[in-house]
């Protein structure tokens, strides 16, 4: 499996307000920039199966959306799938496109996500979103999304000592680089006093802890490595892979200051890709709120168990420390359309592994291993996949 | 690809009404079927990975089922992923999972769909299953899934000289078969008398022209073909597969008397199995309406085009003719619960290949090779498999 495959082109859509696109017109804009980034040009009818990720339809199209885009895009007859893993969605459509080139099935295949949040906004917009959490147990009692990760949060600075202010430092990272990177969704500087005085969504988390609700696509473009070259002279490989579930229900967890997921998913890939968390040059990880990106340190094996607040409060996981994390403004500033927010980690770490991030001040020196970490609901579902530029 | 992953168990529940179970509950009740049905014994633990097709999940887990499901079944972390492509959801999952094993990323997977159609009951889950034609131009404009249908069997009638008899001598046949499936959802027989002075629901198509919405739950067991015999002394192989879209929106189609993702999909199925549909020994094709049955003989190449209704008319579909159809009663007549339809059809392949339809009424002698077709939507989507008892 290692370094099979290969990406030779993605795109992706600015974050934000679409309200004048449906989901096949808006995944059309990031699939047309993926084609036109491919440096060696390809002609769309190459691409011979395609996998999109997306939770819902937001109105325009509520179900079979995969065959609605290939007939947008005017690239049927080839086959199509959509994937609903809540937020991770677009994360498990780009695996499956990649066993589908494993496999030998499918030489070029499409990957990618797409959502309108703003086409459900409202009370009815959070219950849908709410629908990826436990329902029966959880939900229809009462609890959201800020609500479990509020929980984990409470928990986490319980027993490791993580306090308000770091979760705040995570959000003044997120946006110091987001504020930099044209597809956000917030592109604004924010400072610790700020997070700290924003309203509370659910104590300890305020405003400035939680991701946006965004609408955004993208799309990438992936092949076997034995013929990625005839796209372009500097593909990035797809060096390991790794997925994983836990109890949807949080309450039904050992521990929840962890996401088991992810440490099964990550141990999985590290053990395809052949190397060490210490090799990975930069991550995008799932930030849904602030609390989610000190826990993916830990799980992700950055830093210590219990001490993720030391990683953002030294400063690590900006450009030049130990190992920069959502140099893209991660979902808490470029924002989470939730089924495009896996392929759009994908395409961060393709853009910075080919020194493409055009805003210099984001683009990571010399980086040559990246990871992609993209968890749906509370951590019922993660996948996990590291990049390399050298097979 | 040919050959490389084999079925070693599988599990069906009662298609019908299941207003005792949540979805993870029903899915259960396959899951452990499946389970058991592994002649040398399996241990769940040895599941690797999870595919499950569904449409919707009326009320009990929205969102984010897959992981719903490992955690009830409880076998996380395994990775799971839930697929939806309208009729055709676990048609693909099974597919997904082919690809997970002929990747080689996972030894051994499940793959299932499942769905609660009577959760949706009435006029709102007319609409939602409606959701899976086109929306903006079609569905907003009044058209449903049997007015779709009955467009294109009026036009095969004008243009082929089909009659309301060979759609009701569809229904018979698979009534007839149906009554001595212990899994059906309908288990009685009818006569073309009964079928003709049925109700119209929209003309031409009557009562007895369209599938029941049913409840139900369909899992399978596949793993490595070198390693299957570990399972089982009798596995079935993946013979070929192909997959295909078309233009969601049935007027953009320049000929409404085929499908021509189904035409698409076997295409490709053929050629990697290496095999011609007069090697097919029996099939289970979507019938989600008569005339679909009448359409799919003629695309999947078991007649000339456009003499689908002799087929029917002549028995040739029946045990003893030419090839065997729908002899599990089909989604007439067994019952067509959404995201469970396309692993119920492997599910009938695998028990008929074996010799293991109990009801010898409905085994068809010497079966060595079968064929499965799922179709998504009005033809939007499409995937088929052939199967054979020697790789």
């Amino acid at each position: 499996m290692r370094g099979e495959v290969a990406i030779v082109g993605a795109g992706h859509t600015v974050f934000g307000d679409h309200p004048d696109k449906t989901y096949p017109q808006l995944f059309a804009e990031a699939f047309w920039e993926a084609v036109e980034s491919v440096d060696k040009g390809i002609d769309p009818k190459e691409i011979k199966a395609a996998f999109i990720g997306t939770l819902g339809s937001g109105g325009s199209q509520l179900g079979n959306l995969s065959c609605a885009i290939t007939g947008d895009l005017n690239i049927v007859p080839i086959p199509a799938v959509r994937v609903e893993n809540a937020c991770a969605s677009s994360g498990f459509a780009f695996m499956l496109g990649v066993m589908g080139v494993a496999s030998g099935l499918y030489d070029v295949v499409l990957v990618g996500g797409v959502e309108k949040m703003r086409d459900v906004a409202g009370l009815r917009g959070r219950y849908w979103l709410g629908v990826s959490g436990d329902t029966l147990w959880e939900r229809l009692a009462g609890t959201t999304f800020p609500g479990m990760y509020a929980l984990m949060a409470t928990k986490h600075m319980e027993k490791y000592g993580t306090k308000p202010e770091h979760l705040a430092m995570v959000a003044v990272k997120n946006h110091y680089y987001g504020a930099d990177n044209p597809k956000a969704h917030f592109r604004r500087r924010i400072d610790v006093e700020t997070a700290l005085r924003s309203p509370i969504v659910a104590a300890p988390l305020r405003l400035y802890d939680c991701c946006p609700t965004s609408d955004g696509a993208t799309a990438i473009i992936i092949c076997r490595s034995d013929i990625a070259k005839k796209y372009t002279d500097s593909p990035v490989y797809v060096l390991g892979l790794g997925a994983a579930t836990d109890y949807i229900a949080v309450y039904e967890r050992d521990d929840v200051t962890t996401l088991r997921a992810t440490v099964e998913a990550s141990r999985q890939a590290y053990k395809v890709a052949g190397v060490e968390p210490k090799d990975i040059d930069l991550a995008e990880v799932h930030d849904c709120f602030t609390i989610a990106e000190i826990i993916a340190y830990e799980d992700l094996g950055f830093c210590e168990r219990g001490e993720g607040w030391k990683l953002i409060e030294e400063r690590q996981t900006y450009i030049g420390g130990r190992i920069p994390v959502n140099v893209s403004g991660g979902l808490k500033a470029k924002g989470h359309p939730i089924g495009a927010t896996g392929t759009s980690q994908v395409y961060e770490i393709f853009k910075q592994l080919r020194n493409e991030a055009k805003e210099r001040s984001r683009q990571v020196p010399e980086a040559e291993i990246g990871l992609t970490h993209n968890v749906g609901g509370s951590g019922g579902t993660c996948v996990v996949h590291i990049f390399g530029i050298r097979r």
